[in-house]
């Protein structure tokens, strides 16, 4: 039998269903299905949510459980008419905070997503179109501007990475591939001659090689590209280079992009030029 | 006198963070220096943290706040040993929880970040190509394969709306700028012929003209590019252009990255492939 939770909120919806998500992946045993409504900023919205709910209940033949982020009280105060289990933070913390820091909170409904400073949406800017100019080695000669240069194999992840670490963090990533263009004779890769002076800059990605040509697969089924024996022969030559030159690296198998991200970052000391929002 | 609050866990930080942020900004007033503590997923890291907050404890002359989402009680112990005023999310939620789900929760440290599922590894590696491949009207030819179509100005935030789309929800977002070779002789700007048969897709994006001249001076400075005259131009041109054709359009002038997304999801109705982590 099927729940349905509801994360709830004035703004983007974003930490409600972060915190949801992550409270409720702690009971895998339980089929529950999860709804984000962001922008509940009025009376009215509160009101035909609320009437969503209790019609929820009544389908589901269970209560659903209601995560809210909701800052203004009076619109608080409709969604827990509604029929379910209510987690409402910042009735739970806010309280508390307040005698902490001996002051009142402000209201502002969605503060935390709102860009605020100029500084901080130009630096998004910069940073993403850093990525984008600086993807798969498509020129070298802004390096010297890098935080960190990113190097793997082809399809290992690493165009997400520098887009997730430039969107979230400002952190100006390039990346550039390391190919078979880059062995010498007897088939052991060389370090690309554009790195060699970045060399403190690079970080290397790894990935299982029955990942990758299944991800390559996809891109050409059934070449050489994507085939075992290709994808395993480039993998252990990364490696290899990796390990002989101390190039840290993360094995991205297992791993989601913001795992990569946030690994990275407590790896190597980057620096975030702002914080999520 | 600043404070000091860490957001601690024991995977990526990220829905910590949120959290901690979301509450924290409600006290603008207060000055607080937020720090990041991901992956303490030992006993031993949990001790040498707990040392920086004491440290941090004396240096301020304050209590830091600590905020955690550490899944581990035994880890969780140590923290709370910590000199500090304390936010601890999972015990404060994750018992009644138990209760109202009648099972007991699952240990699992850090798993809502963690990638599972290859079918959503695989998507937003599509979406994220997708997006590349499709942006700034580089090829119009798979327009038939996206979500949607963003359309505006150079420089209004096309590219970082479709890559955050792409990467936070799977949303294949194509995106194509609206220029002066669009416009007929008498300056009125028409729709793009790459676009006419895909109308229903688009979604426009305009700004303030005098944060787009900013935007764009910082790009090439005292341009004609950059003018308020030009900028203001091609502004007006691509409202009315919304207006006429009924293009539902947002003004990310005031709007982060994210609220521009979640609000282009709230309004249209849009998909999200898979959630965000």
């Amino acid at each position: 039998m099927t729940r349905t939770a509801f994360f709830i909120s004035d703004g983007t919806g974003i930490t409600a269903e972060s915190l949801g998500r992550s409270l409720l992946a702690q009971f895998e045993n339980v089929d529950i299905r999860m709804l984000t409504k962001p922008y509940i900023d009025s009376v009215d919205k509160a009101r035909t949510l609320v009437e969503v709910i209790n019609a929820t209940a009544v389908r589901d033949g269970q209560e659903p459980i209601i995560i809210d982020t909701i800052v203004d009280e009076t619109i608080r105060g409709v969604i827990r008419e509604a029929t379910g289990f209510k987690i409402d933070i910042f009735s739970t913390f806010l309280k508390p905070l307040e005698e902490e820091l001996a002051t009142r909170s402000t209201y502002s409904v969605g503060r935390t997503h709102s860009i605020g400073r100029d500084d901080v949406y130009m630096d998004r800017i910069h940073s993403v179109h850093f990525a984008l100019d600086n993807d798969d080695g498509a020129r070298t000669h802004q390096y010297d501007k890098a935080d960190v240069i990113l190097v793997g194999v082809s399809r290992c992840g690493k165009t997400p990475t520098s887009l997730y670490l430039a969107l979230q963090f400002g952190i100006r990533a390039a990346n550039y591939p390391l190919t078979e263009d880059d062995q010498d004779e007897d088939g052991t890769l060389k370090l690309p001659k554009a790195l060699a002076q970045h060399r403190h800059k690079l970080f290397g990605l790894t990935i299982d090689p029955r990942r990758l040509a299944a991800i390559r697969h996809e891109r050409r089924p059934n070449s050489r590209y994507s085939s075992m024996d290709q994808c395993a022969q480039e993998v252990g030559q990364a490696e290899a280079l990796y390990r002989q030159l101390h190039i840290p690296y993360i094995d991205t198998t297992r791993f989601s992009v913001e795992e990569i991200s946030t690994r990275m970052i407590a790896e190597t000391g980057l620096t975030r030029r702002f914080s999520p929002r």
